[in-house]
């Protein structure tokens, strides 16, 4: 391609809006081009790029079994009724009414539309398993979108579904999914962290995340300086630093220690404050929470059938965070939030700050495991100004359920191998998921067994964000003067630039560029009547990785030579003009071995 | 690809509201189904195919320097809005409220976002001419999508918008998108039927479609019997079957005839009881109708701006028919309707019915050409049971305007040849068309051109319904018992059937279906456990072009054979199963080089 022929309007400059590299050095480029907030159209030199990955993508799933399909980017609502989620999905789903006043949605995501392509035309076991994938327009309705492409409203996914027959059959798709995945982000030459969204227990692990390093990160992840443990922080799991008793042993262990005492506490409002009048520290307290969680499930039924709302009494020790998410999980709900300080009043018949789990009635009790551990300890007395003290587990109260809900945060100890736990910030990629029956029995697929009997298939789900990759290899391979491409993505592979495109020059470029089309190499040439150094600074810009300078000075050499210089590499060295576009086609050709891994496949 | 891995659910029967043969094929042969009305997802086999299709196009526009660009598929209604056809859409135009209330459109096409693209980067003449080019999804909320993917509400479109500095340039890609349709047609095996869809007049051509003929068609065709004419009927011209004469020349010659005398035409409602009332042809009354024309621009300007609305008194000759579509273009409106009868009492003082040009005040005149050779005429005399005759073009009346306003039908004559033009059901698969200035004047795009002033670029766009491509190729090549595709969109190129895929069969089949893979042919192998006349049934309806059966009679030869059809052409030869995959690959070649044409590009 000759860049007189092309269309890459670099800037010198950023919008203000933009902060992040990626997000700078897309639009700085030419690659992208902001439609609206949140909306980016590509321009030609990035859609080369995001071709590239869609190529790589394709691939390795093909290689995985997985066969691609393509639903409407446009469903019926109506499906998404039937699984319950045009109810859960909130704001974030962009509905649509057409002519005939009917619900339609712009997707988000397809685990409706694929598992109602497959209801109607899956029959028998021998089908299975089956694992489709599309990579397609997708829309979120974000609050705020941000960072360019990395979070925007209408994004590209690569996202697969599969269907199986038993537990074995989902988890070797699971695993090959695993193992792709591995693949497709190494070969995009990404640093990704795979990162376990379970609770971190040996084996069974049914929900993985790939996650790269960012400052910008919308996602906090733990890991061990020990060893491999990575977890999402809503997910992550420590080693317990209690000892987990059961209620009867608990009980048993408090038999020396006094009934509960009432005490009395004015004007302390906090935990600190608590501390600081009982002198004691903070881990000796209880602290309860009201939590309202909306749509609960039933009986492994989803949303939108059987649902109901709720409040519940949450304790947890007095130092610790409850986790959202593990909270939301552990009760099948959509969501969970701190009650409002009056259903607080009402259901505890105290201010907000004197919870307590003596005496209360009405409320399931929810406790950390933590909880199970603590005797002796301190309460709120369900009355204003007013505490318990000498409260155990076991003998005083007993909880409803008894689960880890807890926050890990750095510091505390790896569930694993109990090395100390580090936190960063992440942005997740991808993420491969086992789905179980959820969708598969809202909305109603069956097969006939090798038996004759009607069962349920089970179901996995493995999405890429492919706008974000991109993004998070700018994020990663990029200096102060632009992109540092990897072969595999860069939009051209090679750039010619002839220091004049006229006399001598003009023709070794030419005769370069023909060479290396000859030799299968994506290549650019400059034939633009600008300055050498406006041409030099678009190279660093766009980051193609390897650049040929063709000037009459080392052209006069003999043998003529040409100045090779590999983007984000040291010095650029001279090589013979009759023998650049061998190199250039080796020294391609040994990137993309090591980006596809000496390992090969697996 | 192994039968067993792949998913092709084939149907016995197609669903009661599949009536054309490509939407009941591509349903019983597994490519599509059906998500809502007018939405259809592709499975794995049918998006085999749609990707080669969306690959030969992606070639030809690159080859004919095209750009690949993405804008997104929801795109803010803005941008419709400065454009002017937010107003003018209608209800085609899918409309969406992000949560912040904002409009969006889920676009239909793109020369808005195409042209907004634009023009921020263009800042120079040295940037032109720019052709871009997308391959990608669109909706348009029909009010009766039928006929599977031919009419569908989601589809997905190449469109293409070029920029230029002037009409030379834009005439140059213009030419040259017309030649890549004709090669991306061709490639498909379609035999298309390229349109002019201006009014016929020599040179100029500003506008063509590509269309198939189809009982199904929504377009008419005029075509001439004697050449190559071919247009639309909505733009059709015909040879004129009068004199036309100027307003000064009709009256001169009108100079002998009495002058209009009112008649009474009581109890006479139509032109036919006129004709039997009065004893002469329809075609010696000038028929007035008034219209409603809106969205009319003024100057230059797009709808939107500076817009208005308006009625029109339009007469014809009675034996003829209006041309709704050259009277809309005729007044730059965006669309013309009959006026209510309220109105015409209104605007003429007469029921309607009784119309004429003669005393009527207040509204402008059209007239069709061929009232302009009318002399002697019988017209409506703006009054209840009243007609004039004696009535004179040029003499006793003047329009304001006279064109071509006819509407040609079958029977007329060609405007190139004199031939006899005839009619013909036609589907519009793909549009050229010069634009203008209508976009970029009205979303204000400039550049500075070599003298640094400042000016306003011309546009052209280039549109190809995939989706509808891929169906007209099916109904031109399909037989009772399937599809015939052509090489080069078949899903897969090479079936191999072992009658029983075990033993001597099946290790034959295997190796066989090895070379072919070595030999780079797209290959399917059956090895499902199924009877062969099931094998055969879904071969013929998936219609894969060469088929390959092995059984153990053939195999027991010296030298072992096979049988090879292609599917479509008669019967089955014997091939040695040592050349089979030799034989195949050569004859893929050979049939892809006649798609490709002899006579190679342009």
């Amino acid at each position: 391609m000759k860049y007189s022929q092309f269309f890459i309007p670099t800037l010198r400059e950023a919008p203000g809006d933009a902060v992040v590299a990626s997000h700078k050095l897309m639009l700085r480029s030419g690659m992208i081009r902001r439609l609206a907030n949140g909306l980016f159209a590509y321009l030609p030199l990035g859609l080369r790029s995001l071709r590239k990955l869609e190529r790589i993508i394709r691939e390795e799933m093909d290689a995985a079994g997985a066969l691609e399909v393509k639903p409407t980017v446009v469903v019926p609502g109506e499906l998404w009724k039937e699984s319950g989620r045009w109810d859960t999905m909130g704001q974030a789903l962009l509905r649509v009414k057409n002519r005939l006043n009917g619900d339609f949605v712009v997707s988000p995501t397809a685990e409706e539309a694929l598992t109602s392509l497959l209801r109607d035309d899956l029959s028998s076991y021998k089908q299975l398993p089956l694992n489709l994938y599309q990579i397609n327009t997708k829309y979120r309705d974000e609050v705020r979108p941000r960072y360019g492409v990395m979070r925007g409203r209408e994004f590209i996914m690569k996202d697969a579904y599969s269907f199986h027959t038993d537990d074995a059959s989902l988890d070797e798709t699971y695993q090959e999914m695993g193992r792709a995945y591995r693949r497709i982000f190494r070969r995009a030459g990404l640093s990704v962290i795979p990162v376990r969204a379970d609770s971190g227990a040996m084996g069974g692990s049914g929900s993985e995340e790939f996650m790269v390093e960012s400052g910008i990160g919308d996602n906090t992840l733990i890991l061990c300086r020990a060893c491999a443990y990575a977890a999402n922080v809503e997910k992550a799991a420590c080693k317990p630093d209690f000892t987990a008793l059961s209620p009867a042993a608990a009980k048993e262990a408090a038999a020396s220690l006094p009934p509960p005492g009432r005490i009395d506490t004015p004007d302390v409002k906090s935990i600190a404050d608590l501390c600081a009048f009982l002198k004691t520290d903070s881990n000796n307290f209880i602290k309860t929470l009201v939590y309202r969680a909306d749509n609960i499930e039933a009986d492994g039924l989803p949303a939108g059938g059987g649902t109901s709302s709720g409040f519940f009494a949450v304790l947890i020790r007095g130092d610790l965070e409850v986790n959202e998410t593990k909270l939301a999980a552990l009760l099948r709900a959509s969501e969970v939030n701190l009650a409002e300080d009056t259903d607080v009043e009402r259901l505890t018949g105290a201010p907000v700050g004197f919870a307590g789990p003596l005496g209360l009635k009405g409320l399931t009790i929810v406790a950390d495991e933590t909880v199970s551990a603590m005797t002796g300890a301190v309460t709120g007395a369900l009355a204003r100004d007013a505490h318990y003290q000498n409260v155990a587990f076991g003998r005083d109260f007993t909880p409803d359920i008894v689960a880890d809900i807890r926050t890990v945060t750095a510091g505390d100890r790896c569930p694993i191998c109990g090395g100390e736990l580090y936190e960063k910030k992440g942005n997740e990629l991808g993420h491969i998921f086992k789905l179980g029956y959820k969708y598969t029995k809202s909305m109603k697929v069956s097969f006939l067994d090798a038996d004759g009997k009607s069962r349920t298939p089970l179901m996995g789900c493995y999405g890429i964000g492919l706008d974000r990759t991109l993004a998070a290899v700018i994020e990663e391979h990029h200096d102060q003067a632009g992109i540092i491409w990897p072969v595999s993505l860069a939009p051209f592979e090679a750039l010619v630039v002839p220091v004049k495109y006229e006399g001598a020059a003009g023709e070794a470029a030419d005769k370069l560029y023909a060479e290396l089309a000859r030799l299968g190499v994506d290549t650019l040439l400059d034939d633009r009547r600008e300055r050498a150094g406006v041409k030099f600074n678009d190279a660093d810009l766009t980051g193609i990785p390897f650049r040929v300078v063709i000037g009459d000075k080392n052209l006069a050499s003999r043998p003529p030579l040409v100045e090779l210089k590999r983007r984000g590499q040291g010095e650029a060295r001279l090589v013979g003009l009759a023998e650049a576009a061998a190199v250039i086609a080796r020294e391609i050709r040994t990137e993309l071995a090591e980006l596809d891994g000496a390992g090969g496949r697996g």
